[in-house]
């Protein structure tokens, strides 16, 4: 069997369930993982039989077994690794943004680095390959509801996120908004070219001193005349509450909430279904399998890639608008021009 | 039994409808019925009984026997036959909205005479009796989700109307969204203060012609802080769309739409469930019946009203503030004062 | 409009929830009722408009006003008046079963007589008149799903009668199973030719003193081959369980059950759904509603009768050998022949 | 990490399947195959990195760094073959049922051979460990349904097999019904005391030919005075259909079937849904990971195992009386008492 030999960059919370996805995927190898606090991990990764580890991921970046590596560090690192990684001839899978600045200059300049290099970057929009999403995508592909019009998408995470957290990872429209901008657009098949957002702290009002808000709603205008509306919250406390509904012109595509089981239990009190699942890791799990299956059969086989850069340039620009729609109150324009 | 005397004004198509819901009441006798083009209807009347039928609306309202009068006539005709019901001592059920022009001066006037006359209005904001909406309201009033954060409205017609007929009643911010209006601020208990409104001809170009669109997508702020996201569009090939979800602090509360039967069939295909219902006359009939029944008890036993004068002048500056917003592009703030 | 002059013996819980349904229909007059204990209700009945009303039976059956009588009794009447309402010429609706006794040639004689007097009788299998078990049948029928194999009841009453009601309307067989039998068998459209049972009083051990029990299992075979399955409770502690399935060749098709709103709600615990509709009164209102007006039509315009008096023979028998199989345990035959 | 060091018996198609299953649970090592065909998949395996390879079984139970065997072989050789792993003082894991004979005492030998050699024996009854099964069975041991009255299982393979396999896996109650037996049986913590069976070819008359049948219902009497009803179907056109409900005094648990997503899509026509997972091995796949990870977690820290030895005893008496059953046209009493 053909194999990508992979390096893993960033073992915190989100990597180390990334590795153990990987871990399931035959087609990926890995041959070495980085990460600065290898030491409290290190016995744990040899348990998986990970045993190739190192604290500077520069060294692995040397490493010539490696052909890809997978970036899973916080955002405020993302340029400087993509960019290194691109530099070195990797193959990179990278999570969004690729850059905490909103000036897109730097995301940009990360991707001409990436071209220069005539490496394959692959964006970490794992939504896109949630069978419910995907199915939804499909269909819609398929015309089985005409000319889409309205796409709708909630949104909301389980709890709030703890603020350093926040100042690492970005806002609520930079960390979590942008899959959402992603979605709209994928499922459409158009760029979005006018955000109306109107936000603010119905949970938590401290959240206004590290600028950011736990409750959002937008208009999208996409180029091909169609609509969409998101709504985002940072506390649904029934569970990660992730839907999206397309409605064309031939008919409606709607994805409910996935549970771990379809038991109903009736009692003298009410009818019980299970909760939603609770976090992103179990409900997008197959999705991050997923991505990285394709991304992998990308490398080997020249498949397309699920998300690419300007996938996550496109998201940023909704982001930088619907930022600049809160504070203006007025909705904002997005540019859909893009060379590199 | 304690009975409403009813007088009914306008047994076009919707008046039939709700001549047939009113007969299954027993709280309401029907003394008489008023209608233009009588004479295209009298034998069908005789046979439900409804014997005593005129063409002149104003011989109804001398009818001494009448304490209440039920005005089923096209919106064109609101102003004339509710100031001249009020002003005949006449309590009055009246559709949506009081008036055809967007000067809400008229609509005023209107309720200046009702109030005047000491007499009864109830407008027939019927969704609000809808068993799903007011199992949902009922919740958000008691409790169940904590702190409503926000509401969402899908509201979807089964087809296009006719161009003349949308002269008679309104367009779809007047005739359809205003229902949508009510229901946000009927779920939130709140006042709305700001629209933000996108909307074009996706389905029909030629609306244009008559200043209307066929879709519709609003973001609204609640005095309370709550935010609103409102869908709208005049043709759902699946059936007539009509779906509420409520999101709080502590929960969510969803209906989801209403079906003839929960019949599944399951073949080599797919899983086949029924098509919501098709249209309003079979979603809202028990919503009819109850708005009515509501009614008469609010007459004969002092309950209160299911809606007032003040939620249709609320609900018809939401749908000016929308229009506004299409035209200019921004949002627009609306007046939440009221004094008659 | 053509009308149904019709006659209504027996004013009971179950007569007055028929009453107030029959005056929902506007094919069907009510010209007079008769109840023992007429007294009791008078006034309540003249709030409703029905003012003709008298003691006893006989004298409605000799009003030459009514042509139509609708029997709704206690079943350990319904042999006497059945036939009286016969000979006295009249069309008949009326409960099943016919008779109290288990040796049918009390129930044929009670058709025999209706034959002789040459009036239609419809009998009161109302759920075949359900709109979700009626889909399933039409679905059926129009071979949606093949061949059928299987057919499965599920049929639990929210709780237990009182033993003093029971023996004048019968125990669990004759009174709530012999629903299953006709829904089985009007759903195979084939005779039951043999039956095992399995029965027994895990709720209420001191129904065995009246010769009943609570809890019940069934396995049919059909004359086409097909399988049947029915379970019985008394008592659901979630509301009222009516549930059929039918499998075939080309696939399935099945009826959840019903509830009164599709409401969902999701807090931190679980997702939440109504409850079943608690009655047969609320479940099947739709049902008793259309089997009376269909009767009308029948009697009207000459289309079929829902249910015929061989249809409760059938069911009987179907009783009367899941009774014998219950007392020794073995599997019994069911004669399919019938000559009046 | 402790590790269970596994050998695997049995590479045919549900043996291929139970490997790559295995291959994801870091709890268990494999350290060699056994495969009479060895030759036709030896390269993939390797693929697999699963290089230590033999024809020979014997080879495979000589292996020293082997503690425990999976036997994925065909039915007719499980005799033999945990018989001589127990000999050789391997744990074991073993599909049922243990024999292909009829008479028990086979079975009982395998089980006195595994006694003997005090190793541990887990049978696969898989959807034990189905997250749904698993749920209502956690739900009512929890006592949410209170004392439990019926069990119902409805349990459809999509399609026929061939007559060769049937012959070397048994016919539908020895390969099929056997498993619903046993979940008859767990759910109702309680054993099977009595059996009545009807079946026959509903669907491929040339089964009689090999003494099979293709539809079956079944009921159960259990030793705690409750009830089963089982339905088996050899072809489901619409997937594989596994469903159970237990009703109890407090209440009910139903679990539905599984889809690959929860996509709907409204069209004019109907409301779609995905069908249920076409095969055991996509709707089964977590039960077989859970039951294989459990029995590694029995070894390695001494927790229950899943389903033992007298499990498959229990449901092959439940097969036997089944069988009788039908050849006799009557209930058929079941043992329960067992000594090894």
């Amino acid at each position: 069997m053909k194999q990508v030999h992979a390096g893993i960059i960033g073992l915190g919370r989100a990597g180390q369930m990334h590795l153990k996805n990987l871990l399931t995927i035959p087609e990926i190898k890995i041959e070495q993982v980085a990460e600065v606090f290898i030491d409290n991990i290190s016995e744990q990764l040899n348990d998986l039989g990970v045993t190739n580890q190192t604290k500077d991921y520069h060294e692995l970046l040397s490493n010539p077994n490696i052909d890809t590596v997978f970036i899973f560090t916080s955002t405020n690192t993302h340029e400087e690794i993509v960019t290194a990684a691109a530099q070195a001839g990797k193959n990179i899978f990278c999570e969004k943004p690729l850059s905490m600045n909103t000036e897109e200059e730097a995301s940009l300049n990360v991707l001409r680095a990436v071209k220069k290099a005539g490496v394959k970057l692959q964006i970490g929009f794992n939504r896109r390959m949630d069978p419910q999403f995907r199915n939804i995508f499909e269909n819609v592909r398929a015309g089985k509801i005409g000319a889409p019009q309205v796409v709708k998408i909630t949104s909301r995470d389980p709890d709030l996120l703890p603020h350093d957290l926040i100042k690492r990872i970005g806002g609520l429209l930079f960390d979590f908004t942008m899959h959402d901008f992603d979605m709209a657009r994928y499922m459409m098949n158009s760029n979005i070219t006018e955000v109306y957002a109107k936000g603010g702290t119905l949970i938590d009002p401290t959240l206004k001193e590290i600028n950011d808000i736990d409750t959002l709603v937008l208009v999208l205008q996409f180029e091909n005349g169609a609509y969409g509306l998101i709504d985002n919250s940072r506390r649904a406390v029934y569970g990660y509450d992730q839907r999206v509904e397309v409605f064309g012109s031939a008919g409606m595509l709607k994805a409910e909430n996935v549970s771990d089981s379809t038991v109903e239990l009736y009692n003298d009190q009410r009818t019980e279904l299970r909760k939603p699942l609770p976090m992103f890791q179990e409900r997008y799990r197959p999705a991050y399998i997923a991505e990285m299956k394709k991304f992998a059969q990308s490398l080997l086989n020249g498949e397309p890639l699920v998300a690419q850069g300007e996938d996550v340039i496109m998201a940023q620009r909704a982001a930088v608008a619907a930022q600049k729609s809160i504070e203006t109150g007025l909705p904002q324009k997005v540019d859909t021009t893009l060379s590199l």
